[in-house]
C-alpha cells in the first residue's frame, strides 16, 4: 500500500508528459477531423459522465471558437431511455470515456451510429467497448490512470477536444504546438502550484459547502474543481456560472461559505469580477485563481496561474491548482483521494 | 406589509388558473410553430437564466419527444461575449425571460436575429425589450408575479414549451387540453400538497446542504426545486442527475445530508431508484416525491404527486411540492421567501 493520495498526486504531476504523448497522435485527430468535415451542417454531440461531461462543457467552446460549429452536451436519456427519433445523419458524436466502458455512453454511441451519425470515441482504452461501438477511435494516450479521481485523463480530454477542433479549422500543427507549449508552462508551474496550495488548503478542513464560479471557456474548470472537492474531500462544492450565482445562490452565502472564482483573461472576465464582488458583499470568503486572479478584489486566498498560449488553452492550466488543492485537503482531512468512499474507477451506474 | 412569504404562497396557489390563461393563447403558439417549421433542419436554441434556464432543460425533452427536434440550452457567452461565428440561419431561438429584461438574453436574441435565426421571445411582459428584440413574442400570461422567487411563471414556461412543441407536432388542441387537465389535477392536489409539506419541512430547519436528484424529463424539476431551496431557505441544494450522483457526489453523503429524489413514472425511473438506493447505502436521509415515489425504498419522507396526462407533463405537477416546501421551510427559518436576501425580481447581472 502506498501513502493514501500518493497515486492521485503522482498522476497530477504526470500531466505535462501525458499532454506530450497525446500530440504524438495528431495525425489520427486530423483524419477524424476530415471525416467530420464531410458531414454538414455540423452539429457536434458531446456525451460523457463525471469528468468527461465536464470536458464536454469545454468542447462547446473549442468547437464554437475554433471551427464555428455548434457543439452541445447532448442528453443521453433522450436517445437511450426515451428512444427519441432525432435526425442524426448530419451529426458528429464525440463520446468521452476514460475507460471506454461507461454503459449508457456506449449505448448512446450504438444508437446514434444506427441512426446515421458519425461516431468518434475518445478514450484512454483503445481496446474498449466504446472503441468497438464507434466509427472512429481517438486515443487519450494519458497512460494508465489508477486513482479513482480523474486528473490527467481530464486534462488530456480538454487537449483532445482542442486538437480535434483545431484540426477541423485546418491548423493541426499549430494546435499541437500550442498544446506542447502549455505542457511546458504546466511543468514549470507545478512546483509553485504545490507550494501555493500547501499554504491555503489547510484552512478549509471544516468547510462543508462551497461554490466554484467560472464562465464560458472556464466553466468546465469550475465544474471539474467542484467535482474534485466533492469526491475527494466530501465538500458539497457546486459549480456555477457567474450569472447563475446572481440568479439565486447569492442568497445562500455567509462568511462560512467560501466561493472559489476562476478568473482568466478573456471576454467573460468582467462577469467573474462582478460575481466575485457580489459574493464578497454577501460575506463569502473568496479564493481567486486563474491567470487574472489579480482582478479579483478582496480575495482571502490566491492561487496564481500562468497565461496559456491562447485563452482557449487556459483551462488546461487553471484546473491544476484545484486538483492539487483537493489532494492536499483530502490528506488534511484524513481521506484517501486515491480511493474515495463509495466510488470505483469505472462507474457502471446507469 | 403582508406576512413574509404570503405573496410567494399566493402565487403558487394561482398556478392552475395561470395555466388556464396560457392556453387561451394557443393560436399564437400555433402561428409560431408554423414559422418554426418553415426553417429546417430544425435546431432549437433555448436561452434563459435562473428558473428560465431550468425551464430550458425541460424544453430539450419537449421538443425532442413531441417533435423529434434537437433542442439545446445554448451558451449565451459563446455568442454574446466571445462573438463566435456560428451558423444560425437554420436555427430557431426560444428565449425565456419572465420580465423580458434579462440583459444578456436580450443581447443574445439581437445577435442571433442579425445572424439569421428565427427568434421567439417567451415572456410574461409582452411590452418588454425582449419582445421588441425578437421576431415573434409568445405571452406567458401568468399574471403579475411579485415574489422574487418565481413560481407560476416557471410552470407556465414549461406549459409554453409543451404547447409550442405540441403545435410543431400538429396537435395544438390536444396539447392545450392536456394542459387544462393538468391544471385541474394541480388544483385538486394543492390542499393535499400543503398538508404533506407542512408535516415534513420543519425537520429541515438546520439542513445546510442537500442534493435534488432527477433525470431526463424531470431534471428540470430537480433544478428548480434546488433553486427554490437555495434562494428562499439558504440551503446549498445542488441538482444532480441520477448518473451525476454516482460519478462523484455520492462520496460526500452522510446522514446529515438529505437527498431529495424526483421519482416519476417514465423510462428513466430505474436510474432514479438505483441512485436513491446508493444514496441510502451511503447513509443519506431520503425524501421521495413524484408520482412514482412508492418505488423509492426507505424514504424518510414522502411527498406524493398525482399522475399527469402524459409523462411529459409530470414536471408541471412534480415541482409544486418543492415550491411549497421551500415556502414553509423559509418561514420556519424566519426568512422571507417574497424577498430573499441579495436578490431582486429582475436580475440585471451579466
Amino acid at each position: 500500500m502506498s501513502t493514501p493520495g500518493a497515486t492521485f498526486l503522482a498522476e497530477i504531476r504526470e500531466q505535462p508528459e501525458a499532454l506530450l504523448r497525446l500530440v504524438e497522435h495528431a495525425a489520427l485527430y486530423e483524419d477524424a477531423a476530415r471525416a467530420a468535415i464531410e458531414r454538414g451542417p455540423h452539429i457536434v454531440r458531446l456525451v460523457g459522465h463525471g469528468s468527461s461531461d465536464n470536458a464536454a462543457s469545454y468542447g462547446v467552446y473549442a468547437f464554437g471558437l475554433e471551427a464555428g460549429w455548434t457543439a452541445l452536451r447532448d442528453s443521453i436519456s433522450l436517445t437511450v431511455y426515451y428512444g427519441a427519433k432525432l435526425e442524426l445523419e448530419r451529426s458528429i458524436v464525440v463520446a468521452l470515456s476514460q475507460s471506454g466502458r461507461t454503459p449508457d455512453v456506449v449505448a448512446y454511441v450504438e444508437r446514434a451510429r444506427e441512426r446515421g451519425a458519425l461516431t468518434i470515441g475518445v478514450t484512454n482504452e483503445p481496446a474498449s467497448e466504446l472503441a468497438r461501438a464507434a466509427d472512429l477511435t481517438l486515443p487519450l494516450a494519458a497512460g494508465p490512470e489508477r486513482a479513482v479521481a480523474a486528473s490527467k485523463t481530464y486534462v488530456n480530454q480538454l487537449a483532445a477536444l482542442f486538437l480535434l477542433a483545431g484540426a477541423v479549422a485546418g491548423r493541426t500543427n499549430e494546435a499541437a504546438d500550442q498544446i506542447r507549449n502549455t505542457a511546458e508552462s504546466m511543468a514549470e508551474a507545478l512546483p509553485r502550484f504545490e507550494d501555493a496550495v500547501a499554504s491555503v488548503a489547510g484552512a478549509f478542513a471544516y468547510v462543508g459547502r462551497m461554490y466554484v464560479i467560472g464562465r464560458g471557456i472556464e466553466f468546465a474548470t469550475a465544474r471539474e474543481i467542484a467535482l474534485k472537492l466533492t469526491e475527494t474531500c466530501r465538500v458539497a462544492a457546486e459549480p456555477l456560472t457567474s450569472t447563475d450565482l446572481a440568479h439565486g445562490p447569492i442568497a445562500a452565502l455567509d462568511p462560512l461559505f467560501p466561493v472559489w472564482t476562476i478568473a482568466s483573461r478573456d471576454e467573460t472576465l468582467p462577469t467573474i469580477v462582478e460575481a466575485a464582488q457580489r459574493a464578497r458583499e454577501a460575506g463569502a470568503t473568496l479564493v481567486a485563481s486563474g491567470n487574472a486572479h489579480s482582478e479579483i478584489d478582496g480575495a482571502a486566498y490566491r492561487l496564481p496561474v500562468p497565461a496559456a498560449p491562447s485563452p482557449l488553452l487556459s483551462p488546461l492550466l487553471s484546473v491544476v491548482p484545484g486538483q492539487l488543492f483537493a489532494g492536499v485537503l483530502a490528506s488534511a482531512k484524513g481521506l484517501d483521494s486515491d480511493h474515495p468512499v463509495g466510488l470505483t474507477k469505472v462507474t457502471l451506474a446507469q
